[in-house]
């Protein structure tokens, strides 16, 4: 089975490069899905699961906190252990045997025994802002200033999730088998490119 | 003109990525060269060029001192002036106007108005050192700790010299167009891919 994990900063247009791998490889992809999936398991609602997930559960845990008693503490006094059902979720993913392309979740740090292909997708942030600026709905009018803190609260919360899991820094090249800055790329014309690096990585993997 | 450089890690695999890259995409290929034209033009000896750029310069500069006041007291500190000698090689080569890829040096941070294709290439401790091994010559034959202090050592004086130079992060996803890890890779099947993405992107720089 071949994986693609993708971490990505806030704004960076790492789902845009997702959907793209998938449909150019014929991969199942996963993103949204997955909050879906624990919001009917956990018969809560899914914008609050995703919310919990992004900003919430960490919040009140010093980052120097790393070993599982401090972990067990945490998951202790979260009322719903989302975390773990986001950990069930994506290793059923696992189970079911598909290639495919997950967006975000640490599906990279969860699914290691799988070997995926790891890609983290960044970019500056003038380009960040632009991309939110974009494609926020028209009733959610942010100041600048609103979306760069939005951002950087976003990208704190994933690189202590990930440091907390794993130990490794979140964004970090040696981290991931990938990394790539979508700051000066149309995101179409970079994915038929990604996508063959990621095959070309698969064929040595298996052979 | 299209410029590829190429910062890396020591033990990486960086250099044999950029020749690679240069036979494939038919580009001229700047590395040793660099060096040799600089201690031409100084008088110096090759190799007493390559440590002092590599390990010497720095050594005695905080960090802290990025402005340009601190920077001239390094410069006039130093008896010759490599840096400024480096830089005026690399310009000489961009005013020559051909394709080229160019392996360290800072190429990425001085050539930064030629808008070149950036790539940082970095790997695992264990492939560093491995790949160090291996490529050690006879008569050089450093214990397993030593070569990790010295991949450690060229590694930190890299990151300050660029810290120096830019302000921004060296092996920092972001600062780059391209990250790549080549722990897990055969550096000949990587590089047509990687070529096959810096040929896109030209494209799309170019309109």
């Amino acid at each position: 089975m071949r994986i693609i994990t993708i971490s990505r900063e806030f704004g960076s247009g790492g789902r845009e490069l997702g959907k793209r791998l998938a449909e150019i490889m014929g991969f199942d992809y996963y993103d949204r899905e997955i909050i879906t999936a624990i919001a009917d398991s956990s018969g809560l609602d899914a914008n609050y699961v995703e919310n919990a997930l992004e900003t919430g559960i960490w919040q009140r845990v010093p980052l120097t906190f790393h070993n599982s008693f401090a972990s067990k503490a945490v998951f202790q006094a979260s009322h719903i252990n989302l975390l773990s059902e986001q950990t069930k979720v994506i290793e059923g993913i696992a189970k079911a045997g598909h290639d495919c392309v997950i967006v975000g979740r640490n599906a990279d740090v969860l699914l290691a025994k799988e070997n995926p292909f790891t890609i983290f997708v960044c970019a500056d942030l003038e380009a960040k802002v632009r991309r939110c600026m974009e494609r926020a709905p028209e009733n959610e009018q942010l100041t600048r200033k609103e979306l760069e803190q939005n951002i950087r609260r976003v990208d704190k919360n994933r690189a202590q999730t990930h440091e907390i899991l794993t130990g490794s820094k979140w964004g970090q090249g040696s981290t991931y088998h990938l990394t790539v800055n979508t700051s000066s790329w149309d995101i179409k014309k970079l994915a038929p490119a990604v996508a063959e690096i990621a095959s070309r990585w698969f064929e040595q993997r298996e052979g």
